[in-house]
């Protein structure tokens, strides 16, 4: 069987060898409850504040602004409905933007239909917010602002201060929420420049397991709870830790290694792929100037997305046509920045992560032009 | 070092082999997202699927109406808070019992500050529930009635059908929720029979990984869901799937064997501990006749839980003083049972897995003979 090329990392990652040897350390050594009151608890215990530590020191956070969730999903309607119902005496608007993951995007909608007036910011032709259209959402009664830092389709880099600066400009009560999933660890975050009051992210998207994420909450910012129980995570996230992967989450951070020279290498892939696609005339790139290099959205128009990822497939490249949770519908991304259907229908996103390498942008570029050659020839 | 002698199982189990196995499988060959479209995709969706119909066999439901969740306690919020707000236009009670996990009572307690008018049954003196409490708290214009099937502190088992017929008797609209983490894999659970509309159970409580449960939502009984976003689990639990640990659920299923057999087995050593602790005078029997035995709660009168815990962990014996999700606080399970105060703070809860054995019994109650002993001398 031919070497596997995959290129949807953006969707989920392959596990590290870091991360599953760490996972399979606590199930064998620490299958205690953390919030059990002897030796085995406190051993389970530790890892969890193991791997809090990593995160807080990561993004320059204290460790107990660090919850863990089961993954973006939870964390982002965590961040809405929580920071929403916590503030909702002093304001009514929503601010958002249209091109935010649906986990952001379904939660604001269910506030919507509560009573609460959302605004949700419409990109630019480039797929861009622009900081004007911030500043011009956010009023003197917003409770919150959530504005994720990349975009997951695009790799749109938003612009987050901004909006600490619209509030504070408006002088509005609001809560800033910013959605790292596809930025952490890709983006060296750091929560002081950031200016955000809560931030969510995942593992499974930097090669460590599914089903484990984290929410930083500012000190002092309070957020309603959405998961009420036994009160673990300091009554913040109820449930028993899921310990395995939360250290496998710790031994994806270690695996990263150093983020701005992934960057760098991440840039130089896209660069390479972007220059053939473009000398080819074989594809239009859709993600903005300045975009994070992990992702690479382009149009091969004339070809249906589905059409050529299940011909590339076939050739064991795995690449997407917008996000996983999508499934199948057109880009809500795309269309929000007024792209014409022909191109919403023709996208293919490619996602690296720091284990791609130009081969891999080879053998995706090849099987590309085969595939709309066949594909041509079966038109004819 | 001595064996360990672990007696916990009610706040966590030790993960099996088979459940190790297969979470193994799954992270390194199937690590793409159930909701791609691609090969990558299937795969990992197909063990989603494999042990969503394993589950769906073994509570005789249909496939369509299990759905994974984080856990028990996203299981026990999801329920509530999503049975309560989809009924509410037809009434305004929510009953339930004082021994529930906190899971239940704090969901609860939120809906009662929203307010719904919430009935807590009150144990019995031996702390189970009696049948004639849930008809006289059930009414017309309740919306929910959330019981457990097995206690977690006590063992003690509930009469969920009573709380079916409770509901039809009263012409209630309400939904019965039955919180099923310590009976999942312990008791022979026929969804029919039990007459639950919605059930929880978790993964952790039966040698499977923590971070990973099912709800079970009966066809035709409409729930909100609480976690939205990209509509994965057929838009109920939006989130990717962690694969990993669901297979590995998967595998902790397929290793119970014969829940009969693990029945007599498990009841086998309950009535071993019982004999020998009555015999000896050193303690109390606070769970009820016919509780399940995988729990025997026990006082040792005279002496703190906290202080014969950590005698026992020296001699590395671990058992716990309530739940481990109540740390420390005084059993709320014990107290509404009217038991006195020096019983609730001598309390222990010794829970068996099918792993323990006469020998691990035996180590128990040496080393628990041994503690008061010294403790006794420490107090002269």
């Amino acid at each position: 069987m031919e070497k596997t090329v995959y290129l949807d990392n953006s969707s989920t990652t392959e596990i590290c060898a870091a991360a599953k040897r760490r996972m399979n350390e606590a199930l064998s050594g620490a299958f205690g409850n953390p919030s059990s009151l002897h030796r085995m608890g406190y051993n389970a215990e530790s890892l969890v504040e193991e791997t809090r530590h990593k995160i807080a020191d990561m993004i320059g956070a204290k460790d107990e602004e660090i919850y863990f969730t089961s993954g973006g999903t939870e964390g982002n309607n965590t961040a809405i409905f929580g920071a929403a119902y916590a503030r909702k005496k002093r304001g009514n608007r929503i601010v958002t933007t249209a091109i935010e993951h649906p986990s952001v995007l379904e939660p604001v909608k269910r506030l919507e239909e509560e009573g609460f007036e959302v605004i949700r910011i419409k990109p630019q032709s480039d797929g861009t917010i622009s900081e004007k259209s911030i500043f011009e959402a956010v009023n003197e009664k917003t409770v919150l602002v959530s504005i994720m830092l990349v975009n997951n389709e695009t790799g749109a880099i938003l612009p987050v201060s901004a909006a600490r600066r619209a509030i504070e400009k408006a002088g509005a009560p609001a809560i800033l929420h910013c959605d790292c999933v596809q930025a952490f660890g890709k983006l060296k975050i750091k929560i002081g420049e950031l200016g955000a009051d809560i931030i969510t992210a995942s593992a499974h998207k930097i090669h460590g397991p599914k089903g484990i994420g984290f929410i930083y909450v500012k000190k002092g910012v309070t957020v309603k709870p959405l998961l009420l129980g036994g009160g673990q995570e300091k009554g913040f996230r109820s449930g028993t830790q899921s310990v395995h992967d939360i250290y496998g989450f710790c031994g994806a951070i270690e695996d990263i290694g150093d983020i701005g020279r992934n960057f760098e290498k991440t840039a130089a892939l896209k660069d390479r792929l972007v220059n053939k696609l473009t000398e080819s005339g074989l594809a239009t790139v859709n993600s903005p100037e300045g975009a994070l290099p992990y992702v690479v959205n382009v149009s091969v128009e004339g070809y249906r997305s589905e059409t050529l990822l299940h011909f590339l497939e076939e050739e064991n490249i795995y690449v997407s046509s917008g996000s996983a949770c999508a499934r199948g519908k057109g880009s809500h991304v795309l269309s929000a920045a007024g792209m014409p259907r022909s191109r919403v229908d023709s996208a293919i996103r490619v996602s690296f992560s720091r284990f791609n390498t130009g081969a891999d942008v080879d053998a995706f570029v090849s099987a590309l032009k085969a595939a709309t050659a066949s594909l041509r020839r079966v038109k004819k």
